[in-house]
C-alpha cells in the first residue's frame, strides 16, 4: 500500500504495449512473427505466409462524425487496415469488421460507412467474410482485422534495417497532419489547399502496389508504414533492428501545399511532417549496393514516387543533419493515444 | 424526401446484417465459408481450413466493470471467441486483440485482463500475435479475432440439418442467463446457487474438445454454439439449412439451480433456458442412423454431456411440445443488441 496506482495516461501506448508482450506464444508451429511488426506473420504455407493485422477506430479518438463523409471514414478503416499489409509487402485477401453502434444512430450513415469500405474491398479484391454488429453506449467503434498473403521468400519486416542502409519514402510527409489541423483547430487555407490536406487525412491510399512492387524486387531490407508519425516509426525500424538513423534535413519531402499551409498558419512544414503521422506512405531501408537498380524500379513505373532522407547507421539514436552541417538529435514525439489526445 | 430515417434501433442487428451481407466477395478463390456461419471458412491449404471469427465486447452493454473481476473479463472475452472456433470443430491457433481504454484507467484492471486473456491462452493453446492498443473516450472495448484450423472434411457448418436428425445440446440452459440477471437486476439467490450462475455467465467454458471430438467422429450434420439464446442460435440452424424443428418441452435440460432461482424469484426457468443467451454449449443434429454412435461418443468420455432435445423437421418453424401433447410455435426472441438493451 501507499505505492502510487499507474493510470493508462501515464504509462502511454507503447509502453503499455511493453508491458504485455510477454508470454503471448503458447505454440511456435508455422508463427514467424507475433507482436512486434506491421503484421504478423504465420506460415509457411506451399511457400506463402499469412499476413495478418488490425486496427480500431473509435468516435472522438480517430474522427468526429460530421466532419467526414461516413462513406470516407469507412474507406479510412480498410484503408490504414490494407497499409499494414503492405508495408510487409503483401496482398490483401479477406477482412472482418466488428462495429458497436449507437443505437440512436440512423441507418443511413452506417450504410454509408460500409459502401465506403465496400468500394475499398472492390479497389484492392478484399474479401469481407464475417465480422460482429453490437449496440454502442455511446460511441461509434469500428474494429476491422484483414489477412493478407506473400510468397515466404519476399516478406519485408522491421527488423532487417543494416548499418549503410539508404532510407526512402514513397511520399510527400505531413499533408495528413495538415489536414487533421484543419478539422480540429483554428487553422485555414485557401480552398485548393485545404482539400489536398483533407483528402491526404480523410482518403489515405495504401502502398498496397508499391509494396509488393518493393517485396518482389527483394533489393530492400526493412519496410514500415508511417502511421504514428515518421520519426516515431523510423524509431520502431531501428529498435526492431538494434541500429540508428541520419536524416538530411534538406530530403526530407515536404509537399507544396503543406509548405503553404505551414506559412499561412505560422506553423513550421517540418513539425508535422517529422511528426504528424497518418502519412500512410511506406520507409524503405535498402542497402547501398541496390539503390540503383532499386530507384530503377520507380523510373520504370512513373505512378510510383520515392524520396531519399538519409541512411541507416551503427550508431543509436536519429540524429538531423541541418542545411548547415549541423547535427540535433530527434526525440521521438510521434502521437501516444493516452499520453496526449488527439481532439 | 419526407420518407422516415430508419434508426439502427428500429432495424435490429439481424435486420441490419441482411442488408449489409451482399456484395462481400470479390475473389472466390480459396474462400468457402463468408458471412453467415459461426466463423469464416478459408483454404483448403494441405487439406486443412482456417477458422477466422471475431467478437466485440464492450462496457455497459457486454459487461460492466465494477461487477465482473477483470480477470475474467479477459477469459470471457477470449472465451466467447474460442466458442466460436468450437462450433465449426476447429482447434484455435492464433488471436489478435484490440482494445479502446480510457485514459482514467488504472493499469492494474486492465493488466488483470490481459492475464486473464493469457490464462485462456494458456489453456487452448492461443497465441497472441498481435493487437491495437487506442484511446477510448468514455468506456472501455475490447475486440478479439481468433484464427483456428480444422481438417477441410471435419468443419461442422449451420447450413447441413437434415428433417429427421436429431437435435443436442451439450450442456443445460439459462444458467448464464440467470446470472445476468444477479448482476444487473433486483434477484437473489442462495449463495452457492448464486455461485453457480454467476460462474456460468463471466466464466463460460468454450466447448472445443467436445466440437473437435465431434467434427472429427463425422456422425453431425450441422453445428452452432448457443450465443444470443437457444431459440434463435437453433432458428439459425434451420434458416441456413432451409428446415424447421419440433423441440420437446420435458427434455429441455435445465440446471436444478436455474430451477431453484426461477422458483425463488418467480420466474420461469424455460424462458431464461429457451432465450437466455450466452449458455456458449454446442447444438448439434445428427442423423437418426448415427445417433447411437454419437451418443455412445459421450459414454465413453463422461467429460463431455449431451441431451436431445428434439428433431429438426421439413415444416419451417419451430415448435415446442409440451408434456400434454400440445405444440406451440416458438417466436424468435433472442437477445437483439439494437432493439432491447441488456442493461
Amino acid at each position: 500500500m501507499g505505492k502510487k496506482e499507474l493510470k493508462i495516461g501515464e504509462l502511454g501506448e507503447f509502453g503499455f504495449i511493453e508491458t504485455i508482450k510477454d508470454n503471448c506464444h503458447y505454440s511456435f508451429n508455422h508463427l514467424i512473427q507475433g507482436i512486434g511488426d506491421d503484421c504478423a506473420v504465420i506460415g509457411p504455407y506451399n511457400g506463402n505466409v499469412f499476413l495478418i493485422t488490425t486496427d480500431m477506430l473509435v468516435e472522438d479518438i480517430h474522427f468526429i462524425l460530421g466532419k467526414i463523409d461516413p462513406q470516407h471514414l469507412g474507406q479510412k478503416v480498410i484503408a490504414v487496415n490494407l497499409s499494414d499489409i503492405a508495408a510487409m509487402g503483401g496482398t490483401p485477401l479477406h477482412g472482418v469488421i466488428s462495429m458497436a453502434i449507437p443505437k440512436y444512430m440512423y441507418v443511413t450513415p452506417i450504410h454509408a460507412i460500409y459502401n465506403g469500405m465496400k468500394e475499398m474491398c472492390r479497389r484492392y479484391s478484399l474479401n469481407l467474410i464475417g465480422g460482429d454488429t453490437c449496440a454502442s453506449p455511446h460511441k461509434l467503434i469500428i474494429n476491422v482485422a484483414i489477412i493478407g498473403e506473400a510468397p515466404e521468400k519476399e516478406v519485408l519486416y522491421r527488423k532487417g534495417a543494416k548499418p549503410g542502409d539508404k532510407i526512402y519514402v514513397t511520399g510527400t510527409l505531413g499533408d495528413s497532419a495538415g489536414g487533421l489541423k484543419l478539422v480540429t483547430e483554428e487553422f485555414s487555407a485557401p480552398e485548393s489547399v485545404a482539400a489536398v490536406l483533407m483528402e491526404a487525412h480523410n482518403l489515405p491510399v495504401p502502398c498496397i502496389e508499391t509494396g509488393r512492387m518493393i517485396a518482389q524486387s527483394k533489393l530492400a531490407d526493412a519496410m514500415i508504414d508511417l502511421s504514428v508519425g515518421f520519426v516515431s516509426d523510423l524509431r520502431h525500424i531501428c529498435e526492431a533492428s538494434g541500429v540508428g538513423a541520419s536524416l538530411l534535413h534538406h530530403s526530407i519531402p515536404i509537399s507544396d501545399e503543406i509548405q503553404l499551409f505551414a506559412k499561412n498558419n505560422n506553423l513550421d512544414p517540418y513539425e508535422l511532417g517529422l511528426y504528424g503521422g497518418e502519412d500512410y506512405r511506406l520507409l524503405i531501408t535498402v542497402p547501398p549496393e541496390n539503390c540503383g537498380r532499386f530507384e530503377s524500379l520507380f523510373k520504370e513505373d512513373t505512378s510510383h514516387h520515392i524520396y531519399e532522407v538519409g541512411e541507416i547507421t551503427a550508431k543509436k539514436g536519429i540524429q538531423m543533419v541541418m542545411e548547415d552541417g549541423k547535427e540535433e538529435n530527434l526525440t521521438v514525439r510521434g502521437y501516444d493515444h493516452f499520453i496526449e489526445y488527439q481532439f
